[in-house]
């Protein structure tokens, strides 16, 4: 594993995106946010991703110059048809609006439709973090979860994100699919011939499995809780719930009917919508309490639970946000690290693309 | 275990309410929920709360004659201070401005203080659902909840319940505890004498445990995940979440320092705000797509995921707020079932208050 500046990582995306047609500034945020998540550390959503974007935009499913329209709007709510732009360009301009809404009205919800993968779910309301607003964001994704009780892949990981302004502390931001497990650790799992925990993932029958090779074979991911007795039902609860917003909301697809990103290459079965969707919060603090006192509440907040008594075998518990930061901390100054395989694909991609790697 | 007539026991209860002072409109209200509750089958929020509100008023830590304040206001966002109203006469009130601001602007969220125990979260959507909003809801409550990798009480069971409209089918209905098992599951298991599933709660030493007992004496539930392979950092997220808009958002209390309900008496350590906090959310459909069109594709996602193939030993996946519609279609016809205790307690309530029940 060889460590790369962020800088270089940086430029290199954002020329192969500019080499599309892509213009500086789309592909500047772009590069932007697949960076912000490998300095994170959350680095299946890092340039890890860069071919399989070149992939959509070379297949014609990205559309390199997109008209974004604001397709319905009220003063604290709007729909942005993203006109199969980039995931990430469509969804600065749709959270900036959600943003603009909640500074002009107190709050701003933005649903999108006709765009594709955004990265991380956790950029958008780091955005907010820097207007003192508490953000926002969701994206339904390719079907690889199966509800409690189902023996199919109905709907996909679809994240969470949310974060909190505090005062003297770090913010609080919060970033989560809503499986038990992401699938990127079904992949090392398989990588390392390792078995995975229970309450992951089911087989293609709909039974509860431990091989991970399961999941490849028509299996599926299980909803947080995993289980009826340990809240799977909730999972499946808060994963419908992202998928109403993201998509019958929005006019986008939804459930099985969301089309593929890259990794798991199904047949669409049905087009109920366009795209993939998005939906985007923000919250002005000012407008429910005096800002300051608010994150001085949450910088008690954060000091209270990190004086919370310490689990065995374990350091206590952590605030949301703390490992994305450590990990940052360390990869600002010595460099992002990429394993031989991505190294690989950023090659190709500069092969594809004539932009020099390295 | 005996049946009741819901409109006889809402009756006693709206009585019991108006016996204290408070209004008939909001002991009218008041009783409605928990009967709500009851005929919905969620039994642990219906009328075996009832003695522990009217603990409450005589403790004189509810105001049967609360001046409800909106205290800060913009179009889209408000903050309301209960005056330590009755929970469910403090967020019928913000409910209803939310639901307004949202059918004006697009989108309305109120944070409420100075409340207490609200009923069920998922009542408030409910309502939303009357004026074809989507509803969303959340609390915090009394601190029972180890975060994470935490040996210590630090949050509430803080429930979200969020509902969508549709079009022919029923409306789907969220309403979800962000622990891995209700509180009241435990109580059941230890009235049978029986252990509970590994994941649902730690010792008090902060170590996995299946004797409910232990709970009891000192331990916590777990949130929804249970543990690091599984989610539970995710689960103690969504907790922290619902704290955060609840709390400091609001002026309420948060965390360990919310001022204890009922089941466990707990001294609060210290005082941080003002009672417990809600939050109340509501998105005018028509603001993001044509209404007609929106509840269609909602139609057609309940169908969708009905079609699910069922997972071995199963019906099949259900969909939110189908359990408790199958028990308000029984309870509606053959009455509220009531265990004996909580007649027992309604026959207390009924002595100490002068209204006579049955």
């Amino acid at each position: 594993m060889n460590r790369f500046a962020p800088e270089r990582l940086h430029e290199f995306c954002r020329r192969v995106f500019e080499s599309f047609g892509i213009s500086r500034t789309d592909a500047d945020q772009a590069a932007n946010i697949l960076i912000v998540a490998d300095l994170r550390g959350i680095d299946t959503h890092g340039v890890a991703r860069m071919k399989s974007y070149v992939d959509l935009i070379e297949s014609g499913r990205v559309n390199p110059r997109p008209n974004i329209r604001i397709v319905r709007e009220t003063p604290a709510a709007a729909t942005v048809d993203g006109d199969a732009g980039l995931g990430m360009t469509v969804s600065m301009r749709a959270n900036e609006l959600a943003m603009e809404k909640a500074e002009k009205v107190g709050a701003g919800w933005v649903s999108v439709c006709n765009t594709n993968h955004f990265g991380i779910a956790g950029y958008y309301p780091l955005e907010a973090l820097k207007r003192d607003l508490i953000g926002f964001a969701m994206t339904n994704t390719t079907s690889i979860v199966a509800p409690l009780w189902g023996a199919e892949r109905r709907l996909g990981t679809n994240p969470i994100a949310v974060a909190f302004p505090a005062l003297e502390e770090p913010p609080i931001v919060i970033d989560m699919a809503t499986t038990s497990a992401a699938f990127g650790k079904v992949e090392n799992a398989i990588r390392r011939g390792e078995s995975i925990p229970s309450g992951w993932a089911v087989d293609v029958a709909g039974a509860p499995t431990t091989n991970p090779q399961d999941v490849y074979a028509g299996g599926a991911l299980l909803p947080m809780g995993s289980d009826k007795d340990r809240g799977g039902h909730k999972g499946y609860c808060l994963s419908a719930m992202v998928d109403l917003l993201c998509g019958p909301l929005s006019g986008a697809n939804w459930g099985p009917f969301t089309p593929p990103f890259i990794m798991l290459k199904v047949v669409q079965e049905r087009v109920v919508g366009k795209g993939i969707g998005h939906f985007f919060g923000a919250l002005q603090v000012g407008a429910f309490i005096d800002p300051t006192e608010f994150k001085r509440q949450v910088d008690d907040w954060i000091r209270t639970f990190r004086a919370t008594k310490p689990a065995p075998g374990t350091d206590g518990p952590l605030i949301p946000g703390d490992p994305e930061r450590y990990a940052e901390a360390i990869n600002r100054v010595e460099g992002i690290p990429l394993l031989g395989p991505v190294v690989e694909d950023l090659r190709e991609v500069s092969k594809r693309t004539g932009v020099r790697f390295e």
